[in-house]
């Protein structure tokens, strides 16, 4: 393979992804592992993403490295300030140390916002990427994950944002909590999904209630472990359309960032509430984004 | 010690109580361990509990043993079929089977409901216990616990109930969630905790995302852990209040059973609404309970 002019690198709490790409933004190569930041110790960081991409690298000259998402925590590489939104998704991109001389690595700086409080970190390259594209992109921009966050955007700027718990408590409630007995198997009943995010939208304030009901409805014969797996998910997923109808029920454009199944989720619920939405894939996006910030860095 | 008459058994998931009875219904002792049902095969429980109730028995007889709780479940000693709700709190006594000579167990039946789907197993001996003490109490009873209950009481009957997750899902949270890196410590903040119920009072659509922002305030600095873990608590049981608005902010009988600090923040969220609580101890009731199923048990 030719070695790549710089690599891409989006590199989160539970997964890291690399790109190897060319100077006209092609992506010549991708890897992907389970290594998170949240794994690792600052210190690890350049000998693991060595590990992963040595096979990119001329010898006899760094290669730049442009990176985002949880790198840039006090948990990851070295702590970067956050931006303060209102802001343009990308800021100064600030250098991490390393001890070889083989990685130029550049961080992108994630967002905070005071009232309320929130911060995000990577998903302010997939904003970047979407503007990249639709540079004139005014509407709300919804990124389901472990940390969902939906995200106001207009005048190429991050005007506001709300982050929701959905993914992480879909996983410590399927995994470790007295619903665990009721979920075992991967099937999946649509109705039950749909039936139960309807429910949250109606009456969000019966969320902890409807948890536990997963379980008594398993206990008492009544339901399959596909429909309580599709209930818990439409229950968490409902809840989180119900804080944010504000945001999807206006006429804005509405974009959902995001791939697979969990996308969609959110295309299949928020279409029984009426409302259309556009997909973009998350990983096109960050490309996208990384190769906007790789461009300021590099701008003579 | 003179021998007990009979044991009175509260056996739950994660915990065993056990107290001495005199046949006119006082305490002579109790143990209490934290071998729960959950940890135990059911082949194990005759044995765990010998050791720990042993010295209350006398050599060459049986003694009587009256047992509420998980021990009833599928995963306990032996599965007692539940009662259906609208009924009396106490049904009929199921014997669990022994391999020795030295107990003779009965274990009262749970409670189940249809619509919505919901199921107790040893809130209704604490039920039968404040029946036992207030015979025409007509209202709205709490059970605040890692399975939260309200419960509808009237002409001596379970009416209806509802369970919630609040417990288990404080625990998660600051145990295994993001948010533990922000809860350390033991610290609490009242007016925090007032603040967060007050908020999930207001707008309980919004519980998936607060949960979140103690995670962001805690990063932009803004918060102590002891504010924290206090909003964390707030905005759970808020929610619950949220969701049982209509069971206690109408006229009727509010009773809380419970206990020490988590029975002092329900009173205190409900007073913070401007709802008075009668509070009853939780181990007084269930041994009330327990005595008048052993009544019920010995009747000729």
């Amino acid at each position: 393979m030719m070695k790549p002019d710089w690599i891409a690198l989006d590199w989160g709490s539970s997964r890291m992804r690399a790109w190897a790409m060319s100077e006209s933004g092609a992506v010549r190569a991708s890897v992907e592992c389970e290594q998170g930041v949240s794994q690792l110790q600052a210190c690890d960081c350049e000998s693991v993403l060595l590990g992963q991409v040595s096979a990119w690298i001329a010898p006899g000259a760094a290669i730049q490295v442009v990176a985002c998402g949880m790198v840039g925590a006090r948990q990851g590489w070295v702590e970067i300030p956050y931006l303060s939104a209102p802001c343009a998704p990308l800021g100064e991109l600030v250098s991490a140390p390393t001890t070889g001389d083989q990685l130029d690595v550049w961080i992108c700086p994630g967002i905070k916002q005071s009232q309320p409080a929130d911060v995000m970190r990577g998903e302010e390259a997939q904003i970047a990427g979407l503007l990249a594209r639709h540079a004139e992109f005014d509407g709300v921009v919804c990124l389901p994950g472990t940390h969902s966050k939906w995200v106001r955007v207009c005048g190429g700027e991050v005007k506001s944002f709300r982050t929701f718990l959905t993914g992480e408590l879909f996983s410590l409630l399927a995994d470790q909590s007295v619903l665990r007995h009721s979920l075992a198997g991967d099937g999946w009943d649509s109705a039950a999904f749909l039936d139960a995010a309807q429910q949250m939208v109606s009456a969000p304030e019966m969320l902890t209630s409807k948890l536990f009901s997963i379980r008594a409805e398993s206990l008492l014969g009544e339901e399959t472990a596909a429909a309580s797996r599709a209930r818990l998910s439409g229950f968490l997923i409902g809840a989180e359309l119900a804080a944010t109808r504000s945001l999807w029920h206006e006429g804005a454009e509405l974009a959902l960032i995001g791939a697979g199944r969990l996308a969609d989720l959110y295309v299949t619920a928020l279409g029984a509430q009426g409302r259309v939405v556009t997909t973009y894939p998350g990983d096109e996006l960050v490309v996208a984004g990384l190769s906007a910030a790789h461009s300021n860095l590099n701008r003579p």
